[in-house]
C-alpha cells in the first residue's frame, strides 16, 4: 500500500536495526482518516472472505479495527485485553505473548463471551514482528472453536520472521506494509506486499 | 440518548452499588456502528465549538475517539498512555490518576509532539465516575497551552461527583447518559442528560 509506505517514510522515526516508531498517525496520534483507507484496503484484500468477527489486541489495534469494521459491514469488533501473568480469570481464553520488543510478556484474553464456536475470525494488528501476539491470537481462535478467516497487518518487519512462523500453521497474512530492513535511519520496504 | 440508556439496560450488567458493566458494546466488544451513533450525538452537543484535536484515554476510550472523529472533520485523534508510577519520560506531559474503581493509580502520559499550545481539545471517555483520569487530561491541556473545548462521556456515574468537580473548574461535560443510582441489579437514569 503506497500511500501507508510514504507515511512511513516521511512521519515515522528508524530507531537501530530494530524500530520503527509509527507514533504520530498510528500508535499514539492516531490519524483516523487514514485508518479508514487502511480498512478499505483490508476490504478489499479480504473480498473472498467471509468475517463474522474482528479480533485485535489493546490498545492501537482498536483504532486499526474500529476503522476497518465499516467496510465489512459492521461486524462486532473484541479487543483482546492485556493483563499481567498469573492473575488467573474464569470465563476467558487466555494465550501468553512475549513482546521482544518491548521485553515483556503479557497474557492475553478475550472473554469466553465473545466468541464463538463457527465464527469467521479476521485478526487485525498494528505491527508483526516475531509474531508473539498473533500467535496468541490464533491460539485463542482456535480454543474458541471459531474460524480465521486471515489475519492483516499494519507494518510487517519482515527480517522477523513472524508471517513465516504464521503462514507455516497455514494462516492467510495480508500486511500492507513490509519493512526488509533498517539501517541508519533508512527503512527499506520489500516486496511481500502481495496487495500491489 | 436513549438509544444508549437502552443498551445500557439491555446489554449492561449492574455489580453492587457502584459499578456498570458494559463489555459487550464498549469496553471489551466494541459496537462500531452503535460508536457512530454516539460520535454524532457528540457532534450534536458540541456543534457550537471548534474542535482541533480530540484527547482520550487507552483502551477503551480510542474506539469512542476513532468513531467520533469523522463527525468534527477527522482532527488528529491522541490517546494518553497509562504507565505505571515513577518511570520518568522526557517530553511528554504527565498527570496521576486515581482509578477508585479498580484501585490503582497510572500516570496518564501525552508527548508534547501531538498537543499544541492554542489549539481547541475535545477530551472524550468512556465512563465520568469520581473524575480522576479527566481532571488528569484536563490538567494536560493546560500544561500544553491549549484550550479545553469540552468533555464528552459516554457514562456518567452522577453519584460518584466527578461532573460536579469538573464544573467547579469551568469546564463543560457533556455526559450522554448519567446514571443516578445502581441497586438490587437495576440501573436508574437521572436528569443530566441535559440533550434530551
Amino acid at each position: 500500500m503506497d500511500r501507508l509506505k510514504e507515511k512511513i517514510r516521511t512521519e515515522g522515526t528508524a530507531i537501530g536495526k530494530d524500530i520503527v516508531k509509527v507514533d504520530g498517525f498510528l500508535n499514539h496520534q492516531v490519524d483516523v482518516k487514514f485508518l479508514h483507507e487502511i480498512g478499505e484496503e483490508f476490504a478489499r484484500r479480504f473480498a473472498d472472505v467471509q468475517v463474522d468477527r474482528i479480533l485485535t489486541v489493546e490498545a492501537s489495534g482498536i483504532a486499526i479495527a474500529s476503522c476497518t469494521a465499516p467496510y465489512f459491514g459492521y461486524p462486532p469488533v473484541v479487543f483482546a485485553k492485556k493483563a499481567a501473568p498469573n492473575t488467573m480469570v474464569d470465563g476467558v481464553y487466555e494465550e501468553e505473548a512475549r513482546s521482544f520488543t518491548k521485553g515483556t510478556v503479557s497474557r492475553l484474553r478475550v472473554s469466553k463471551q465473545f466468541l464463538h464456536a463457527g465464527e469467521n475470525v479476521l485478526i487485525l494488528d498494528d505491527f508483526l514482528a516475531y509474531g508473539e501476539a498473533s500467535l496468541a491470537l490464533v491460539e485463542i481462535v482456535r480454543k474458541a472453536g471459531a474460524r480465521l478467516a486471515g489475519i492483516g497487518i499494519v507494518i510487517e518487519k519482515g527480517f522477523q520472521g513472524g508471517s513465516d512462523k504464521l503462514r507455516a500453521r497455514g494462516c492467510r497474512v495480508e500486511s500492507l506494509a513490509v519493512i526488509e530492513k533498517i539501517e541508519d535511519g533508512v527503512i527499506t520496504f520489500g516486496g511481500g506486499d502481495a496487495g500491489e
